[in-house]
C-alpha cells in the first residue's frame, strides 16, 4: 500500500493552526498566498508519492552499504535525491540572496512531512542540510555564505551535523576533536565523530560537514567549543570540489531501523590534512549548534508525524480489507465483517487518528511560531522556545505509539517484515533518542525554558488556552493541573523539578495539542460548507476523541509530576542495582 | 551483559504471591516444600544462565533457516535443547503417571521465566509442549496418553499448536483444514496452517502437532471443529518414530523478532497420506484447544515478564556504567556521573522495576490459582478464568513498554543492534499479538468472563482487595473506579462494553497488580530481618512507586472505559477511511 499525502488536512492545518494567511501579510512572506501554498503542497505530495515512496521498502531491505570507506546507497536513491534537487524541494525556506525561495519554514515543514512519510530514511538528509544552512546563514561571514550556501540550498552539496563522540553523547561539552589554527579562518581538524547521519554516501559531488571541535587552550566544557565547516572535498579557485580533505567514513552502524540512512563513524584528518573553516567566533560553537539543533528538533518532531501518518494509513487500509469474525452485537448475523467494524479495532484507529492530528497540529503551530520569530514578532521567539522540546518529545512519543498500534491492528501479519509496518516501528524508534533524547527535552523544558523567565511564557500560553477552553471540562482540568504543576516546579529544587520533568512535558504538550485541536474543530464547523461534510465531521470526531479520551488519560500523570526526587532516590544506587 | 535470574525475588513471589507453602499442604503437592522449591529455582536459573543465555544473541543474528523443507536451528540450539530434556525442565508439572514430576504449575512458571529471559526464542518450544501435554492429558484416551505423553513430558518429542489458517486468524471458527475418517480414531488430515511456532526444526526425532480440522458434514463455525494429534513421523509397533506422515514445512516467516523461533507454514497431507488421531470427540476441538490456550495465555503473560526482567537488568547495567554529565544540582561539581544518578534516568529505572515486579506478581498469582483450580479448590477456577486475559494482555503490554524504556536508557547505543537491547524490543512485540491479540483478551474479559456470572467473580476479587486497600488512597480510588466501571459494563450493550474493554482490562489488571505489590510490601516489611534490609527496602520502593505513581496514571483511563461505542462510530466507515 502506497503512501498518499493528506493534502487536505495539511492545507487545513496550515491555514488554521500555522495561520499561514496571516504570515503572507508580512512583506517577506508576501509570496506565500493561498494559491502558491496549495501548489507547493500538491507538488511536494506528488513528488513524495511518486519518487520517494516506491523506494522505502527496498531501502529498508537492502540498506546503505559500506565498502572500503565508500557508502553505497540502495538502488534508485541517488536518482530520487537528484529529483529533489531538481525540484528545488530543499530550497523552499532558504534565503533568497543565495538561491532559496525565502518562503515560510512552515512550508518546508509540510514538504518534509511528505518526503519523510514517503521515505523516512532518505528524507533525513534534507533536515540535516536545512540545519547546516541555518547555521551558516546565522553565523557565517558574507564570504562563507556566498561560497557554501548556494549549493547547500539546491541540495547539490548536502550538509551534516557532527557533535557526538564515543564519550560525549548527550554531554556535548565533553568532546575532544581538535582544531589547530593555520591562518585566518582556516584550521586543521582532527578527531572522530560517531552517529553521523548521512556522513558519507554516493548521492552528491561534495558533502558539507559542520563539526564541533576544540581550539588549543580552549576552556573545558561547552564554552571551549567552536564550529567548523569541513567539506569532504576542498573547493578550487572556481569553487568546484577538488582535493580530498581527508574526511573518511570508517564504518556504518547496523541499526534497528532507518537502514537506508547511513549512520557513520567519521574520522577527520587521520591520514592527511583536513582543513575546516571556523564558523562564527572561537568558543561560540555551541550557540551556532543550537541554531541548528532547534530547527532540527522541530524536524524530528515532524518525523513523529511522518511515521504516525503512514502507520495510520496502513492500519486503516488493512482494517478495511481484512475480513474476520461477525459483529458481536449480531448486527452482521453470522457474516464476518472487515475488522474496522469491530469496536476495539475502531478504538485503536480513532486513537491513531487523534494522536496523529494532535502531533501534526503541534508541529505546524510551532513552525508558524518559528516564522513569526524570524519576522521579529513580539513573543514569538519565547513561544517557539517553549514549544520546541514539547514538539520534539511528545510528537516522537506519538510516532512510536501509533506505529505500535499499526502492528497490533495487523495482528500476526504486522510481525512479518514483508507487510512493511514493522519497518515503521523500527524506523521511528530512533526519534525519541536523537537530537537530544526526550529526557533531555524534558530537562530543557523545566530547566531552561520554564525557569529562565519565571514561567512567564508558559503562563501566557496557558492564559491564551484558557480563553478558549472555558466549556471544555477535561481540557480545562488539564490546563489547571499544568498551571499548578508549573507553579510547583518554579518553587521546587532542581532534583524535584527533573524528577517530574518528563510527565510534565507530556501534560503540557497535551494541553497545547488539545487546545489546537479544539480550535481546528471550531474552524471545521465554522467553514463546514467550504471543507465539506466528510472532512469537517472527521476533523470534529478526531478532536473530540482527543479532548474527551486522551486529555483525561494524560491528566493521570499529575502524581508523577509532583512526586519529588525523594521517591526516586529512596533506594541507594547500590541497592537499586543489586 | 549476561542474564542473571532474580532468584531471590522469584522465591519471594512464590512464597508471598503464589503462596506455594500453602499448596504444599495438599497431598498432591506435598513434595513442593521450601527446600525442593529453592533447589528447583536455583538449578533452573543456573541452567538458563549457563546453557540458554549464551545463545540468545547469535540465535537472533543467525536465526532459524529453511532449506528445502528442513528447518536448521542456529548453532548450539540443538545441544541446549537436549540439555533441557536431560535436565527434565519440561517435566516439572507433568503428570506423574507418565513420567512427570507432578509439581505445581507455579514452579513451571518460574522455570519458563528463567529459560525465556535467557533465550526468548528457544524457550517458546517449552510452552507449546506444555500446552500439548495438557490437551492430551485432559482430552485423550488412556491409550493416547500412554502412547504420547511420556515423550512429550521429557521433551524428546516437542509439541505444536496448529490453529491459524490464512483466512482464519483470530476467527478460528472459519478454518478449512479437513479430517476424513479412516477407522476408529484415525483420520486423513489435509490442509495448510500458518504461524506455527516450531512447526519444524532439527532438534528432535519427532514432533507432535495438535491440529484443528473439520470432519465431513461438520457444522460451520467453532462447533464443527475437532482436534487431532498429527505426528511428523508415525510410530511403529514399538512406539518408535518410523514412517514419514507427510507433514511438511513449506516456508518460514521473516519476522521482526524471535528469529531463533521458526514460524512455519505447515502443510498436512499435501503429497501423501497424513494420518491424525482424534483427541476427544468430534466437534469438541475448540474446548480442547481452550485447555491449551488458557495455559498458553498465562505463559505468554510470563513472556512479558521474561523480557521486562532482562530489559531492566540491561538498563541498570548500562546506566551504572555509562558516565555522562555532572549532576544538575551541582552535587558532583563538574564531574560527570553514571547516568543512573540523573533524576529522569532514575525515574525510568524505577518505572521498569515497578512494572516488571507488577507483571511478575500477576503471573505468579495466576499460576497459584491455576494450581488451586487443578486441586478443585472452591472459587479458584473462576478466579483463574478472570485473571487469564489480564495476565496475557497487561503483562505483555508491560514487556513492550519496559523493552522500549531499555532502548531509551541506552540512547543511541540502544538503536544499534550490537548492543542487544533492540533484540528485546523486537522479540517482545509478538507477545501482544499471539495466543489471542490483547484486544481479544479484553473482549474475553468484558464479554465471557464478566458477563457470564453477572460480575460475581470480579466483585469478589475487588472485595478481597478492598479488605487490604483501605489506607491506600490511590489504590482505593482505582478499585472504586473499576468496581463502578464493572457495574456500568454489566448494564451496557455489547458494543459499549467492547468499546471500553481494553482500558477496562488495563485498569482491572492494574488494581490487582497494585494489590499484589501492596501485599508483597507488607510481607517484605514483616520479614525484613529474614530477607535483609537491601531486598526489603528495594521491594518496598518498587511497590510504593507502583502504588503512588502508576496506579493514578492508570486511573486516567476511566473516561475511555465508559465512553460508549457512539464516539467510535460517530464517523461512518467510509468517512473514517476517506
Amino acid at each position: 500500500m502506497n503512501y498518499r499525502a493528506p493534502t487536505f488536512e495539511q492545507l487545513f492545518a496550515l491555514r488554521h493552526t500555522t495561520e499561514i494567511d496571516d504570515l503572507a501579510n508580512y512583506e517577506r512572506f508576501a509570496a506565500a498566498g493561498p494559491e502558491l501554498v496549495e501548489a507547493i503542497v500538491k507538488c511536494a505530495s506528488a513528488f513524495a508519492e511518486g519518487e520517494y515512496g516506491p523506494l522505502s521498502r527496498s531501502g529498508d531491505q537492502i540498506g546503505a552499504r559500506w565498502d572500503d570507506g565508500q557508502v553505497i546507497m540502495p538502488p534508485g536513491f541517488g536518482n530520487a535525491y537528484h529529483g529533489s534537487v531538481k525540484g528545488g524541494w530543499g530550497s523552499i525556506s532558504g534565503p533568497v540572496a543565495y538561491g532559496g525561495q525565502g518562503l515560510p519554514f512552515a512550508l518546508t515543514t509540510v514538504v518534509l512531512e511528505c518526503l519523510g512519510s514517503a521515505n523516512f530514511g532518505l528524507n533525513l538528509i534534507h533536515g540535516l542540510t536545512i540545519g547546516a544552512i541555518e547555521a551558516i546563514e546565522n553565523h557565517g561571514t558574507p564570504e562563507q555564505k556566498a561560497k557554501w550556501l548556494p549549493k547547500l540550498i539546491t541540495g547539490e552539496w548536502p550538509g551534516t551535523m557532527n557533535l557526538t563522540e564515543p564519550h560525549a553523547g548527550s554531554d556535548v561539552g565533553a568532546l575532544r576533536a581538535s582544531a589547530e589554527p593555520i591562518s585566518g579562518a582556516l584550521y586543521r581538524i582532527k578527531g572522530t565523530k560517531i552517529f553521523i547521519t548521512f556522513g558519507e554516501h554516493d548521492m552528491a559531488e561534495n558533502i558539507v560537514h559542520l563539526v564541533l571541535a576544540r581550539t588549543p587552550g580552549a576552556p573545558q566544557g561547552t564554552r571551549g567549543i567552536s564550529l567548523f565547516l569541513v567539506p569532504k572535498y576542498r573547493l578550487d579557485a572556481q569553487g568546484q570540489p577538488a582535493e580530498f580533505n581527508h574526511v573518511r567514513c570508517l564504518s556504518i552502524e547496523k541499526k534497528l531501523g532507518i537502514h537506508a540512512s547511513p549512520t557513520c563513524v567519521m574520522s577527520f584528518g587521520e591520514d592527511g590534512e583536513c582543513i575546516g573553516e571556523l564558523i562564527g567566533d572561537e568558543g561560540s560553537g555551541m550557540r551556532a549548534m543550537f541554531t541548528m539543533m532547534n530547527s532540527a528538533r522541530l524536524n524530528v518532531g515532524n518525523q513523529g508525524v511522518q511515521i504516525a501518518e503512514v502507520a495510520t494509513q496502513r492500519a486503516l487500509g488493512y482494517a478495511s480489507q481484512r475480513v474476520q469474525s461477525a459483529r458481536s452485537d449480531g448486527s452482521s448475523g453470522k457474516q464476518p465483517v472487515a475488522i474496522i467494524e469491530h469496536p476495539d479495532v475502531r478504538r485503536m484507529l480513532m486513537r491513531m487518528r487523534a494522536l496523529t492530528q494532535a502531533a501534526r497540529a503541534l508541529v505546524y503551530y510551532a513552525a508558524g511560531r518559528a516564522d513569526r520569530s524570524s519576522l521579529g514578532i513580539s513573543g514569538a521567539a519565547e513561544r517557539l522556545d517553549l514549544l520546541t522540546p514539547m514538539v520534539k518529545a511528545y510528537c516522537t512519543d506519538i510516532g512510536c505509539e501509533v506505529a505500535s498500534i499499526a502492528i497490533q491492528i495487523h495482528g500476526g501479519m504486522g510481525f512479518i517484515e514483508e507487510t512493511g509496518v514493522a519497518q515503521l516501528y523500527r524506523d521511528v524508534r530512533i526519534t525519541p533518542i536523537y537530537e537530544g533524547t526526550n529526557g533531555i527535552q524534558a530537562a530543557d523544558l523545566v530547566g531552561r525554558k520554564l525557569v529562565s523567565d519565571g514561567g512567564a511564557a508558559l503562563l501566557e500560553l496557558l492564559d491564551e488556552i484558557g480563553a478558549d477552553s472555558r466549556d471544555e471540562i477535561e481540557l480545562e482540568k488539564l490546563r489547571t493541573a499544568v498551571s499548578e504543576s508549573a507553579r510547583w516546579m518554579l518553587g521546587a529544587g532542581v532534583n524535584d523539578r527533573l524528577a517530574g520533568s518528563y510527565p510534565f512535558l507530556t501534560m503540557t504538550a497535551g494541553v497545547v495539542a488539545g487546545w489546537l485541536l479544539l480550535r481546528q474543530e471550531r474552524a471545521a464547523k465554522l467553514h463546514s460548507s467550504e471543507y465539506g461534510e466528510r472532512f469537517s465531521s472527521a476533523k470534529c470526531a478526531a478532536a473530540r476523541y482527543y479532548l474527551t479520551q486522551i486529555v483525561p488519560e494524560i491528566a493521570g500523570l499529575e502524581a508523577q509530576v509532583r512526586v519529588g526526587a525523594d521517591v526516586l532516590y529512596a533506594l541507594s544506587t547500590d541497592t537499586l542495582t543489586a
